[in-house]
């Protein structure tokens, strides 16, 4: 009858976040270099280059290798797996001017999703859901420089390869336009992987809202819980996302094409859409613990009102035999010839006017 | 005394969904072919084109029979029934130059109510009420290109009867007005069949009201539950659509006529008076909980004062009776000639007693 | 001991409304023509002109005889009782060019308090409270056309009569003022008489927080919810009178003298007052319910502590006494010359353990 | 054990009203004259006037002599109190061009703390708590008219004293600066006196918060709806003070100068300083309930399982007992030799049992 | 089974505050002259001045020697440590002008974190968080007057170290920089501080979390209720500091340069950040709170059936052998031959009856 604890929860979200935020008194603008204890995860990039008619690709562990994209016509990728090393970024950052507060928030994986404007370029930090054994929500941390999209994450597991595919394949208008409308492809991609997630979280919804019905116990209650505090969390992530798009969508740089400000339009009524979704959850949630302790509060009515009137007729019956079986020499009812009779006499009155006391309460 | 479950609960509410929202990394904008497992609902297109004088209405299955509407004066409705087949909604964009982003929220039957400003064009997705044997939220989207209106639902019932024949009869202003007020009209009637259900859930709370105080059980709990999930479904869904109202109101395009904002204004209000009813009916409902818990917590103490005044009183007769039933062979009260006085003389005083210490604390 | 139901309340809110408010599918800005079942209250107007001199005032039952007052300097006020007559309505309209939404307001007696602006006129909804028997929330829709009011309500009962006597004596500033300054004394009017209301309610508050700490019952309980009920119907009215009241002082249209806004500025800090002191109330009443919730639960405590020494005493020594009370054939404590004092010995050792435990727990 | 009702509650809060608010129907801007029944108090009129170099103090009975005052260069300060008597009102409205609705307001003693501007002169109502043997919260009334200040108070005694004596001494800004600084000077007096009322309720926090954990209790809990009741009260006077402040800060007319608009910018600070540790107060509060209903809860929990182990334990034994003590004639126990011992065995054996369970369940 | 009470608390918020705030009646702008009852902290004055490319650094004891870097270039700190003696901080203010309402403030130890613009001169207050063996929120004042930024806190640790080597040494922008970026580098330390807070309480949310669903006691909620209560306080702290950095960054003064602003930026970001957690936190603890009382209730429901199902098995049982425990002479069931095995089978049959009742309420 004991809950059981620790039931397998399929799906809980972490933020991924490996290296400590805060290092007090350190001046802003400072890397942190790579602690001796915890090995740095190597750096890879991938580069893409395409334009309406052509695409390369190449892969490189060092950003030298970049400096040959740097000037041309069409738009460029940049790609980078594992931020640790504050040389790939210290050289990145001189390459393409990219602002050292901003290069620090790349480095430091607990960022709140956020949009920053600097002289001619766009700093873009969102969040990508990623369904391996449990839920990633990984920060993407994203410079526009003009045609040059410089994209970073820790994780070496690539999440881009729809976009990837589709522009090498040409299909959409991913290759006829910039690379703002790359920096939405991925944006939109990310708020796209929310949706399964959220339709998991219905799911479960539903199953607790059975449950509650069926056959509510202490699993049900660490149900409701486990799923409130994934909401909460899955929301504290998608709240800032939205006015992530929001301010992209109302760029004064020039940076932001007018055509893509369409798209993103798009992409912020799917914000939108997953907090209402959210906001509905949280509010079914709600719903569902106060439909649990109200059961709760039903059945224990239900067994104390069993346990009394079982007591309230047995007690006083108890006190009756009792008295009869007292061992006073002087006691003129035990020699009665019916007092055995005279007993089930009271038993059977005693009964009868408590149940018609409980029927008059409406007890059963 | 156990709760019956499953209560039939007649006004479930379902908002439709045919077909998956989410394709993760395909390119926006991308119409979704049928599935070959879900046969796709056949397409019917209703077209009516009426100016001050005259009407001609014509039901169509194929896109191009609308050509021959395309260039007259007058306005111009297309009612599109069944979205599932991508080449319609494909040839009618491009006859009308209807948005493809836009194009995709049509097939999308989960689509938040919004409304949409492209150029030249205004696409709005509202929701319909419909009482079948549960209600539905049908999803409507609406194209409003200069005299033409174009709306697409999923479910082959028509709800646009009304409408419709008040064209045909020439009743109110609808053939004198424009498109604009025909987009109007929809809406309208889209809102009004909300009030209905609106009554009928008032109905609901004064049932539960009255439950409440004259028998409260587990179904008039689980009938405030209901109640409560579908004021806030309900409240999800009215909520956006007076946005919409309100950017149609707003519009600065020219599409819609000053005239017809004094209409929408009017609608607007209704829409504002529903969600005050909603609200209403929410804080009603968050009473009424209270207001059961409240009086089952009333009612535990009334039994558990019950139980307990019934076992104070009896519990220490049982130990008195059970004394003088021992069976020692030197027990000097029980050869007293008045024992058994004796014995009912401590009956009377501890009953007596404890009477009084109840009276004291007000027990009953 | 059980609840009392149905308890005598002596303030209970209602809210007038005769007619069903939805037709779905009828043309905006049709009346209703009267029902067959449901015969139309009589309609009558009263007509009162004034300037500042002098005063002349009548009463018709159909509206040609307006037609006398139409060209005249001076303020003119019609005030028509009954709305169900829409030739009334009608001829009205024709006459002072009432706009057809507005009039479909007038008939629909659940109508949210609103202002509207056409051109030309000001069309305003507020609500009147009236000590009937029960409370009644009479609607009021008023037209201000020029120099002309016209008011409109459904209930024979005239509640203008201190405005008109007001006109009639020349007292206070209505006589030198315009249509808008009487306006404006209706409203205030009807702000008014919702304060004897909430100084009802105020007493209501009183005596519940008097019961709730002297003799909380289940009548308590139904008074806390009936005051947080009320509260929420009267709120409801009176937060979009506020709004109706702003919207009359920031007129645009000229219709409002420079004088008036002052007094309504007047009326709209009433208003506000209102407003505070409802919510006020509302705090007040969900104070009240946790109080009381709190208070049972600290009697449910207190009962189940009395429960629970009782039976940790008696059931052991019932034990014990039982023990003694077999009829075994070898039993030595039987035979002992002090068995008996020896169980009585146990006994108060048992008593005297039990009693240490509680006094530890501070039981008692 | 029962609660101790009625416990002294040193800090209760009153707001003073003489007069009832509402006379529905009589035109606004009418003065009350003085109802038979309630002796009005008299009216006292002190009159401050001074400049740089001059101070002239004088006290009045009737308002003919403030006319000397009336032309002078330098502030005056009227101080009025007793707002009873209308005439006294009257003649002072004519003399300074007060507004007639404002001079209602003064009656009125339960106005909301606002600010209002008409032509010229600026009126303000705010509220001063002042310790009595109850606290109250005092209405004051002030009109700033060019460099004259009026004030109006109900209560007889005097709380301005210090900011008398600093005009008298010459000490600060006072002297040297105009009517408007000296309007800022009282307000900032009654918001300095809310301070120890507010750490008068710090310290309620603090021991209700030890109270909780120490030896929560009844009064405990009384202790924290008073607490809430007089926060939600304090907090309904605060909160409007806050906008007054902002209202003269803001002000458009000349008639505050702009060095007191930086001491009214301070004023605002502790204005919001005070609604920012009402609100914390606040949320303390509702920690406390929450913290004292869980500690309800756990001890409710700790008293049943004490109870549910004693009759878990007692009640078989007492069937077991019970069981030997029939007086079957044929009863094969009752002979054996062993039978004593052998009961006790069972007895020993069912105890050891059951604490087993309890102990795998760990309820002690 | 008695709380623990008191369990020692690692991290206990203080707010420091040496001097009561409130003299009601003084002047505003006085100075309080140190009380003879609580001798005032000996002032010491740290001056640092710099420039690109020089530092120097003195300590003195009175501000006369402040005067030697009064008209210098560069950068000049003046750092306070001490505010109990009026005269330091009048010289001071007389030196660099400090306005009177400012320095007023500086010597009241409860001030809101604020941010106040001057003729010429920004006044903050924030406040930081120091790890002694409580936790201290200390009150810091700052002036930035020109390139000088002068620096107030009460207590004599000195918490700005970092930023006094980082300018020694000159690492990272502040030798470039001017007293604006000094500023900011104070409250970016400031808020740094703030994040090992944070991390403290994240795992004292982990260990409750753990602790809720393994062994729920009343040390948990202690811990529960602990955490809320610092939540609170860290809240009402930070809250406002993120008004103060936004009033920096949008100064108009020209006090603050372009390039800090976007420093600004992003100690806002780091300031939004904190609120987030600290939001989420809350909602995390009220999660868990949540969660603890529904065990509790859980395992009353368990206890009070393991009460009922032993008591309903138990009590009829001991009625039935009670029965057969009387002594009536004339008893027929006493004497038969199998009276003893025919009170078995009635006790075999209650059970299996009462077991297949509870069975079927699924009692376990």
């Amino acid at each position: 009858m004991t809950p059981k604890r620790g039931s397998a929860d399929p799906l809980r979200l972490r933020i991924r976040h490996a290296r400590p935020h805060v290092r007090p008194g350190a001046p802003p603008g400072t890397l942190t270099p790579p602690s001796p204890d915890e090995p740095v995860q190597p750096t890879q990039i991938r580069v893409i280059w395409y334009d309406q008619d052509h695409v390369e690709e190449c892969q490189l562990t060092d950003v030298a290798g970049c400096s040959t994209f740097a000037g041309r016509l069409g738009t460029t990728w940049i790609d980078v797996t594992g931020v640790g090393d504050p040389t790939v970024l210290r050289e990145l950052g001189k390459m393409y001017g990219l602002h050292p507060l901003a290069l620090e928030d790349v480095q430091n994986l607990r960022e709140r999703p956020k949009i920053e404007t600097y002289e001619g370029q766009k700093f873009v930090v969102f969040r990508l859901a990623r369904l391996d054994s449990t839920v990633m929500m990984e920060q993407i941390s994203a410079f526009l420089v003009g045609q040059t999209l410089i994209t970073f994450q820790e994780d070496p597991v690539d999440p881009w390869e729809p976009v990837r595919s589709s522009i090498r394949s040409g299909i959409g208008r991913v290759r006829s336009a910039g690379a703002d409308y790359l920096l939405y492809s991925l944006i939109d991609l990310a708020l796209d992987e929310v949706f399964p997630l959220l339709e998991q979280l219905g799911d479960r919804v539903d199953d607790l809202e059975q449950a509650v019905v069926d056959k509510p116990g202490p699993e049900t209650l660490n149900g409701i819980f486990a799923l409130k505090r994934e909401l909460l969390i899955l929301r504290k992530t998608v709240w800032p996302e939205r006015e992530v798009i929001l301010g992209l969508q109302q760029d004064q740089s020039g940076l932001i094409a007018q055509d893509t400000r369409l798209y993103l339009r798009d992409a912020y009524d799917h914000a939108v859409q997953l907090m209402d979704m959210l906001e509905m959850y949280r509010d079914l949630a709600s719903n569902l613990l106060d439909a649990y302790l109200s059961s709760l509060s039903n059945r224990l009515n239900d067994i104390m009102k069993t346990l009394t009137i079982i007591s309230t007729i047995f007690v006083p019956l108890t006190f009756v035999v009792g008295l009869y079986g007292m061992n006073f020499k002087y006691f003129p009812e035990i020699g009665w010839r019916f007092g055995y009779l005279f007993v089930w006499v009271i038993i059977v009155a005693i009964v009868a006017v408590l149940l018609r006391y409980f029927r008059t309460r409406h007890w059963f």
